[in-house]
């Protein structure tokens, strides 16, 4: 690098290969790359593509805010923040003005206003800054006629151990990138600059396979499983299931967030056969298909009777239980495992930071959750821990920012 | 994946591109890559080489241990364990066979014999597993005379603020990967297959660029400096510094490590103008160039003098007081980022996790330190939290065992 001035990375640029040709910056790594392999065969990422992991970027302006239907990055950090008693709708303004502008530099590889650690934010590896509004929000903004109704604390469940550590939160900030510096830069940055609205209720920090490690499949959770499958698809069914279709501004093109934390009791699970854990959720462990099939994307069959009379699929599987046919009724999962520390006997602290989008909470996630508390093979292993719900406001124009429908 | 049996990944195949033909469980991706990239302008990961980032292996078995000259992944955990007081000589030669049983198939892309979640087992990513033995460990072997001398818990330093959370420690397991699901995954069947020999005394993650973000790039830490400039380069220089050259068979080949938790300030950090900060280590932010030069990789002239009639970098920087010219007194840096989840006023929990490799500590590393702990500009932005040391023994070959030659 040869100057501290950033270099905006062009997308278009990237996606036809001109990034390699922008020198500069960025250009001088591929220099170093091929100088610098001393020994080949142990330095396979030499041979990987520079720009393309480094490089990718997401927009950040448009209809929607991204972070949602944008294909799940490695790394996570949700931050839950709690505003402060003085900050009202105008202070919400200016605090939104503040991170939408620091989101839309970070995201496309360049420096907050400010930023101490410039150099860090140059790699924007697909790095998304999704807004979301919780209903103390609304309450501070003075417009709680706004909120979605569906945007509350959810019912208690029999299932739940809830912690306040986990729990609750007026404004989320859920910052996904496919390097885990990049992520923690940003999170620096946005943290930072929230200081003076706003006190941090949580984080948390997880993951998924890295980019490029297998791509284009669903990824596995911490029990192993294959989980995402059943994702309503890109296109109609996706449309249905996340977008708010119309309605005053500030609702038009947004969606809801769930984020629950549920613990994974990693020891007990282990001691389960496979058969057992797959009767549990009642797809296989290896392959992710339905019991009644051979393929993951085979649509289960419900009704299939096994010899001994029963369903093959077990009637309080999680997949029974879970399944919805229609997509409005739908809800778009896009979680990250966490694993903490294990305790000095070696118990796991290993979960599912569980984050789901959908149009209306009260319609799409909470009879699914009501049906998995009430029955779920799942719950003997799961626990939830934490619970957040916020209203993912409409994206914005450049020169707009996030809310400014709501606030503006 | 068609099946629960696992599939060795054959390096070789992979370096020839023949693991894309290997079909079977892997191969599976490539299909779903090409057929699900529904929109390819957001999906610059479907370009990607299939195999590059989660079917690289690093090998296993060898005269030295994986893990120390390697070019270091993005992910690591450093898991120190504390044996129990019935662990003996023979207990411990049991532990380290299972032990390098696991981490034999685990780094080869093939779940542990017993492995609970086996699909996790699978993706490599560059998967090394280090063994280290720190001084409990020679003492429970009751072969306290077989202790590198140099491996001995360091002195008392004075800008130590040692937790024993993060310190000592018998048997450490530095896991690196270029996935953090490889991490965990091999982090848990480790600490599991401990558990009849030892508890966790502590745990450390840390992360480094995403695997193919900036190829050949040095990294940079959380400061946002350029770190590992220096480091010896692969050759003369890092075998001079690293390795031991001969010795009884549990000497040979063998090498030391420091791990030290060091929080940064990043809160009084990002009040320093640059000026500053570039003084306090005396290289430049953006490209890591020293204050005399121009270029990463020039020399620095501790005797060029300034305007002001002082050197142009200052006598007590980071650079001037750590830099030592002869291999033989050099060090192997291999650190690893961490960041913790920030307090409600947003002070972050930032800091690296300090990893250096050496034949004799306290022939180089000590020097080093002790220079760094009478004056270092950086002292005051950087705080050591945890210290351990530990031998990191010669490698085996297939069929035997880490530490063999020791308790063997
Ligand atoms: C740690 C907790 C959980 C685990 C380990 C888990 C695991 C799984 C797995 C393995 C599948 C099958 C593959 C797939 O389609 O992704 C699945 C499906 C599903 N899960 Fe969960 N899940 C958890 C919690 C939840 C929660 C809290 C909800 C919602 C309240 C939920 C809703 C669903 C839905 C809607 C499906 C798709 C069902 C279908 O239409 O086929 N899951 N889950
Ligand atoms: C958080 C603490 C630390 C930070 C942020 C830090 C940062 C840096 C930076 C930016 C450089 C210059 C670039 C490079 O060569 O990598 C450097 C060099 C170096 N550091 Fe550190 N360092 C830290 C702790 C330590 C410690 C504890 C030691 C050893 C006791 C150490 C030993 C060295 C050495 C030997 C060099 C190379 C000097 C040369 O020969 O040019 N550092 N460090």
């Amino acid at each position: 690098m040869t100057g501290s001035s950033p270099r905006a990375v062009s997308r278009r640029g990237l996606l036809t290969g001109g990034a390699l040709a922008a020198g500069g910056a960025l250009g001088a790594a591929v220099a170093v790359t091929a100088a610098g392999s001393d020994d080949p065969a142990t330095r396979p990422a030499a041979t990987t593509p520079v720009a393309e992991i480094g490089l990718a970027v997401e927009p950040f302006h448009g209809t929607r805010q991204a972070g949602v239907a944008t294909e799940p990055q490695a790394h996570a950090a949700f931050v839950a923040l709690v505003l402060r008693p003085e900050t009202d709708r105008k202070a919400l303004g200016r605090m939104l003005r503040l991170l939408s502008d620091d989101a839309a530099r970070l995201t496309q590889g360049r420096p907050a206003l400010a930023d101490t650690e410039p150099e860090l934010g140059l790699l924007p590896a697909r790095l998304t800054v999704t807004f979301g509004f919780g209903p103390g929000f609304y309450r501070a903004a003075n417009l709680d006629e706004r909120r979605p109704p569906s945007v509350a604390a959810l019912p208690a469940f029999g299932i739940d151990r809830l912690s306040p550590r986990w729990s609750g939160g007026d404004l989320l900030l859920q910052i996904c990138a496919d390097d885990p510096l990049t992520v923690t830069h940003a999170q620096r940055v946005l943290v930072k600059d929230s200081r003076p609205f706003a006190t941090v209720a949580w984080v948390q920090q997880g993951f998924r396979r890295a980019a490029g490690a297998e791509p284009g499949r669903t990824q596995r959770n911490l029990f192993g499983q294959l989980d995402g499958t059943a994702n309503p698809k890109p296109g109609a069914p996706l449309e249905t299931a996340v977008w708010v279709p119309d309605g005053p501004t500030w609702l038009r093109d947004s969606t809801t967030l769930v984020v629950r934390r549920i613990s994974m009791n990693l020891e007990t699970w282990d001691l389960l056969g496979r058969t057992d854990r797959e009767l549990s959720v009642g797809r296989r462990l290896d392959t992710g298909a339905p019991l009644t099939g051979t393929d993951e994307h085979d649509e289960p069959d419900f009704t299939a009777l096994g010899s001994g009379g029963l369903t093959v699929i077990p009637d309080f599987s999680h997949l029974t239980r879970s399944h919805v046919a229609e997509d409005r009724l739908r809800i778009l999962r896009r979680p990250y495992n966490y694993d903490g520390v294990p305790s000095a006997d070696g118990t796991a602290d290993s979960g599912l930071i569980f984050a789901s989008y959908q149009a209306d909470i009260t319609r799409q996630f909470l009879p699914i959750q009501r049906r998995l508390a009430e029955r779920d093979l799942l719950n003997e292993w799961t626990t939830p821990i934490g619970s957040a719900v916020f209203a993912i406001p409409p994206g914005c124009s450049e020169g707009g920012w996030i809310g400014q429908q709501l606030l503006g």
